[in-house]
C-alpha cells in the first residue's frame, strides 16, 4: 500500500454493524461529533480484525479505517503513513472536521496523541480509552457466544492437571506442561491485559509460600516470579507435600478471556487452608444468589472483606499482611481486567451482559494460596456461571 | 505500602551504579537536569528489576525510586500513590525541581504525561523514551554475557526441531511443541516487543505459502495467524512435502532476547527455495566480512536489496510483491525491535556493542519462507555471531 489514498465501501457484517451502532449510540450521550481509535483492542472490538492505523467513527455516516499495515475487506479504507494526514482523509471522505472528538488518551503515547491533537485542532478533546472500557464491560451475543467456546475448553484443559502432576516436578515444570496442554486445546496464546505496566505470560501458577512473595503488579495473587525480569507466579519451587497449588492460567481460547482458578493439593493441606477454602466457595454461593443488575461493585467487595475478617481471615485475603490486592474481581473480555471491578473504591455497577470473573483468594501461612475464581455471565436477574468445574480442592 | 514516604538508603549493585553512570553521562549531553522513567523496560535497565511507579534520576546525585507497588532492597525508596506526588518527592529528597526534564512521551499515555507534566511544570521536556532507546542500543558487560547465555539456549533449542517435527502435523501443533522445548531449556515467556500496536506470542512458525499472507504488524515476516484476533504467523497449515518451514522464535532465556531464524524443509523443495537461501547465507558472510563500528545502517539495507535484484529475487526480499517489510535487521535486547534499524531511511550508524538480529529472508511463490537470522555482537573491529548454529536448508 503506497501513499496514495484509495478507497472502497463494502458491507460490514452483521456484528461490525452492530457495535459501530453502539460506539454512535454512547456518542450521541457524550455529545462527541466522532472518536478515533488505534489500540489493538477498539480496533478488534470494532471491526473484529487487526490493523495498524486508525478508525473514525462519526457520529452519523460509515466509518473510515484508515491503514497503516493490514487488510480490510468490509470498509471504506484509506492509506495512512502519518498521523497528519487524518483530517484530509476526514475531508476527503465527506466529513466535517471533528470539533469534538474522543481519542484513546489512556493508551495512546503522548507524543503520538499531541500529534492527533495538533493536526485536529478539536474544541474538545475527550479520552476514548475510558469510553471503550465502559462500552466494551457490556458484551454482545456473538462476544457471549466466544465466552462460552473459552468456557469449554478452559475447563477441559483443567480437567488434565491431575495428569500432568509429577511427585518431584517443580512448579515451572508443571506450567510449562500447563501451556502446552491450553496450547493444544487452542489456546491463542496472546493474554492481553490493559495498562503499560502490567505483563503476564499464559497465567499463573503458584505453589506454597510463593503466594507469600509480593509481586508489583496490580494481579490479585503474586509469586516471585522465575526471574527478576518478571516478577510474578511461578519460581521453582518444588512441589511437596502438604503445598497447595493455585492454577490461574489466562483461558485465551478465543479472543475474549476466560478466568478460572482452582486449587489443587500435593498430598494433605493443613486444616486452615481447607477452612479458607469453603470460605471462598461460600463467597461464590453468595455471589450466585445475590448478584444481579444494579448490585454495586464496592458492596460486594466489602461484603466479601467484612466475612473474611468475620472468620479470622482478614489479613491473609486477596494476599498477605504485607500485601493485599484491592479487588475481589473484574470484569473480563479482551483484556484480562476490564470494567467493572469488584473494589471498595469502585463507582461501577453490575449491568446485563457483564462478564465478571469472581475470585476471593486467600494465602494460607505455610500452606499457600487457595480459593477459586469463576467467570460469571450477568443475566437478566442474576449470574451464569461459565466456569461449571469441581470447585473443592483436589488431590494431586 | 501506603501513602506515607518512607526512605531507605542502601547500596546499589555494581550493574545499577554503571546504568546509573551511563544515564547521567548521556543526561550531561543532552543538557536535561533529570530524567523520569515508568516503563518496565527502562525500569529494569536502570534498576535490574520491575516495579511499578517512577524511577528519578538526576544528572547529580541518588536516583529516587517511587514505588506503587513492587519491592526495591538496594536504592532510596519513596512511596507513591499518584502522579501529582512526584514534585514533593524530589523536594524531600533534597532535589531542586527539574527545569528541563526528560518523560516517556513516547511510551506513557497522554493522560498520566500530561499529570506529569502538570505537576512539574518543566521548562522544557524531552522524550525520555528516544533517549533510553538510543542508550539500550550499546549493551553493557553484563548484558552481553546474557545475551551469550540465552543464545546458547536458544540454539540448543532449535536443536532439537527435528525430533519434534511428525508427518501430519500442522505448524500450530509444531509450534506449540517447540513452545514446551524453549521453556524446558529455561525460555522466560515473556516477548517484549517496542510500539503499542506491535503483538506476538512466543514466536512465529512459517509454513508453505501461508508466509505470502500479510499481517499488520511491523515484523519481517507475515503469515494469516490462527485467529483475526492475532494475524501473524502460523495458520494451521499441514505440513506436507514441497514446503518450507520457516522457525523465528523469540530466544527469551534472559531479560535480552536472542533472535535467530533457521529454514527447514519438508521433503525437497523447488530448486528457486535453495538458490534464494544460498543469497540469504552469502548476505550474513558479506555482513561478516564487512560491518564494523561506522557502517551505516541504510548501507547494509541498500546493500542487501541490491544483491536481491541482482539474483532477480527482488520482489519476493523480505516479503512478496504485495507488502515487503522495509528492512533488513534490527537491534535486539530487552526489546526484539530495538535500534539500530537496518532500513533504507535510517540515520543510524553500527557502534560497538550493540547487538544487531540481520535476517534477510525470501519468500518463494509456492514454496515459502527462507533465510537465515542471526544475533549478532559488534565488537571493535567487526562483529561476532552469537547464533553459531548450522545455517542451511534443514531436511525433516
Amino acid at each position: 500500500m503506497n501513499g496514495t489514498s484509495i478507497s472502497m465501501n463494502i458491507s460490514m457484517d452483521i456484528e461490525t454493524e452492530l457495535k459501530t451502532e453502539l460506539v454512535r449510540a454512547e456518542l450521541a450521550k457524550t455529545g462527541a461529533d466522532a472518536c478515533l481509535v488505534s489500540a489493538n483492542v477498539n480496533i478488534y472490538y470494532c471491526t473484529g480484525r487487526i490493523f495498524t492505523g486508525y478508525l473514525y467513527i462519526p457520529a452519523e455516516g460509515a466509518p473510515v479505517a484508515m491503514l497503516k499495515a493490514g487488510n480490510m475487506d468490509g470498509m471504506t479504507v484509506v492509506a495512512l503513513r502519518k498521523p497528519e494526514q487524518v483530517p484530509e482523509i476526514i475531508s476527503a471522505a465527506g466529513y466535517p472536521q471533528p470539533e469534538n472528538i474522543l481519542i484513546e488518551l489512556g493508551e495512546t503515547s503522548w507524543l503520538e496523541a499531541e500529534r492527533l491533537r495538533t493536526a485536529l485542532k478539536p474544541a474538545v478533546c475527550g479520552d476514548a480509552t475510558a469510553f471503550f472500557r465502559k462500552l466494551r464491560s457490556r458484551k454482545t451475543p456473538a462476544e457471549i457466544a466466544m465466552f462460552r467456546i473459552a468456557s469449554e475448553r478452559h475447563a477441559a484443559a483443567y480437567r488434565e492437571i491431575p495428569d500432568i502432576f509429577r511427585h518431584g516436578m517443580t512448579d515451572l515444570d508443571f506450567q510449562y506442561a500447563m501451556e502446552y496442554v491450553m496450547r493444544k486445546h487452542g489456546s491463542l496464546g496472546i493474554f492481553r491485559v490493559y495498562g503499560n505496566n502490567m505483563e503476564i505470560f499464559a497465567g499463573s501458577i503458584l505453589a506454597g509460600i510463593n503466594a507469600e512473595a509480593v509481586s508489583p503488579y496490580d494481579f490479585a495473587m503474586g509469586g516471585a516470579g522465575a526471574h527478576p525480569s518478571l516478577p510474578i507466579g511461578a519460581n521453582g519451587t518444588k512441589l511437596v507435600a502438604g503445598m497447595s497449588l493455585m492454577v490461574d492460567m489466562g483461558g485465551c481460547f478465543t479472543p475474549y478471556i476466560s478466568d478460572i482458578t482452582r486449587t489443587f493439593s500435593i498430598g494433605r493441606l493443613s486444616d486452615a487452608a481447607y477452612a479458607a477454602h469453603a470460605v471462598s466457595i461460600e463467597m461464590h454461593d453468595c455471589f450466585r444468589r445475590e448478584v444481579k443488575p444494579g448490585t454495586r461493585c464496592a458492596d460486594i467487595y466489602e461484603r466479601c472483606r467484612a466475612a473474611a475478617e468475620r472468620y479470622g481471615l482478614g489479613e491473609w485475603f486477596m494476599g498477605t499482611p504485607r500485601h493485599q490486592a484491592k479487588f475481589v474481581g473484574h470484569g473480563t473480555g479482551l483484556q484480562i481486567n476490564e470494567l467493572p471491578i469488584l473494589s471498595p473504591r469502585s463507582g461501577d455497577v453490575v449491568e446485563e451482559n457483564m462478564v465478571i470473573a469472581f475470585e476471593p483468594k486467600f494465602v494460607v501461612p505455610g500452606t499457600g494460596a487457595v480459593g477459586v475464581e469463576n467467570t460469571y455471565l450477568v443475566n437478566r436477574d442474576g449470574v451464569e456461571n461459565l466456569s461449571t468445574l469441581d470447585e473443592n480442592i483436589i488431590l494431586l
